[in-house]
């Protein structure tokens, strides 16, 4: 599935800052996205670009650069349109990830692009009607202002989602208890309890339900009971050690 | 519901860098997320932080500096842990997108945190154990290295998608055209084709389907109507002018 992702060409257009060049190839790289093209950008390549590209730079040494937004639309069978705000003549309007679950369905048809504006202003209107969807990312309408990596970031994010279905690492699984070795804590626990005069058996009242309740919601392993069952031993001997006085 | 994003705290932990401090600061307000505490950062405030803040000054204002992770965490129902690497110790571990919407149900009962380590390693071991879900990105596992403010960005985003769901503006309507305005389309549409001899009624093949496919994807808005009906009046008058020589 993975390779789904090689299809995305992320479209940065008239880019000013070439900073915001190699932040961007950074973001696409840590999402697994290779493909960038520059259309017009105002300075590249250029060593801020490889600065804040941090080293991602395969991603700046196999970037295209071309003229126009259709040179870099050339062979895409959907281009997405970044667009913070509402525009006349949007066509499809779609939340970024929808946009990005609908373009990796493309993607098995061919290149599909994700285009973002300038920094200052966003994509033009003309350029927006090049693109068959148009993509928002939701945010706080009253500071709406990402910076270009920023909005690469959280595009190439749900672009990776999408297309691994955004599995992680798992917790490491260590043995768990059996069910005789939890009953025998429990019976343990309650005997040293007793011994402690923590718990009068005669009016035991909620006490152990509110431990089994506590201890079962996550399960035992057994490197635990045993941890609890050496503490249990220890107050033991404190207790027969008391008495002893 | 925007209102559970005011129980989020972000807290970064002995940030190294002042200047993400403040691009994380930016990624916070744009996803509405205002509440950073910083447990022992090497400089702030600072005029770094300021500068890539970029207008989200006002978070940098209201940032709590504390001296310990403890500090940060005092009154939280849950503090979710970013991690994008495995951990040994590591209780339950969660996609973002899973983390953000677990923290937000917990939201309705007290703070909850997001805490985030330092750039170079992370949070420790120890940090991690006080943190009821571990939290990781997706990422590219050959290049996983998503900068402090870049994982803040996504985090946040995902946080704004959990409370507010995500929805983003409409695509502005038009007013549709009816039935019978598209039928007098094209029997306008047929007309003119044959007159132009780009259809022989006589072997009318598969084009009028096809076109009618074509246009049926999507609906026509009746001033699309309007425009398509002025182009075949004006062919209209183009085959009679034609025919008159």
């Amino acid at each position: 599935m993975t390779s789904l992702l090689d299809r995305v060409r992320i479209v940065l257009v008239a880019t000013s800052h070439p900073g915001n060049i190699g932040a961007a190839a950074r973001a696409m790289l840590t999402m697994g996205v290779r493909r960038l093209v520059l259309v017009a950008p105002r300075l590249f390549p250029d060593a801020d670009a490889v600065a804040r590209a941090s080293g991602a730079t395969e991603v700046l040494d196999a970037a295209r650069v071309v003229a126009s937004l259709d040179d870099a639309l050339a062979g895409c069978v959907l281009a997405v349109g970044l667009s913070a705000r509402p525009r006349e003549f949007a066509g499809r309007v779609l939340p970024v990830r929808a946009a990005a679950v609908e373009a990796l369905a493309h993607a098995s048809h061919g290149d599909v692009a994700f285009v973002f504006g300038t920094e200052m202003s966003g994509l033009s209107n003309d350029e927006l009607t090049r693109c068959g969807v148009v993509a928002t990312i939701p945010a706080n309408p009253a500071y709406a202002s990402l910076n270009l990596a920023a909005a690469v970031q959280v595009a190439c994010y749900e672009l990776n989602v999408a297309a691994t279905g955004g599995e992680v690492w798992r917790a490491p699984r260590f043995a768990p208890a059996t069910a005789d070795e939890i009953a025998s804590l429990y019976a343990h626990g309650e005997k040293t309890l007793v011994a402690m005069r923590f718990l009068n058996p005669a009016h035991p009242k909620r006490l152990l339900p509110r431990l089994r309740r506590l201890f079962a919601r996550r399960g035992f392993e057994r490197e635990e009971v045993n941890i609890l069952r050496g503490v249990l031993a220890r107050i033991d001997e404190l207790v027969e050690r008391a008495r002893g006085h």
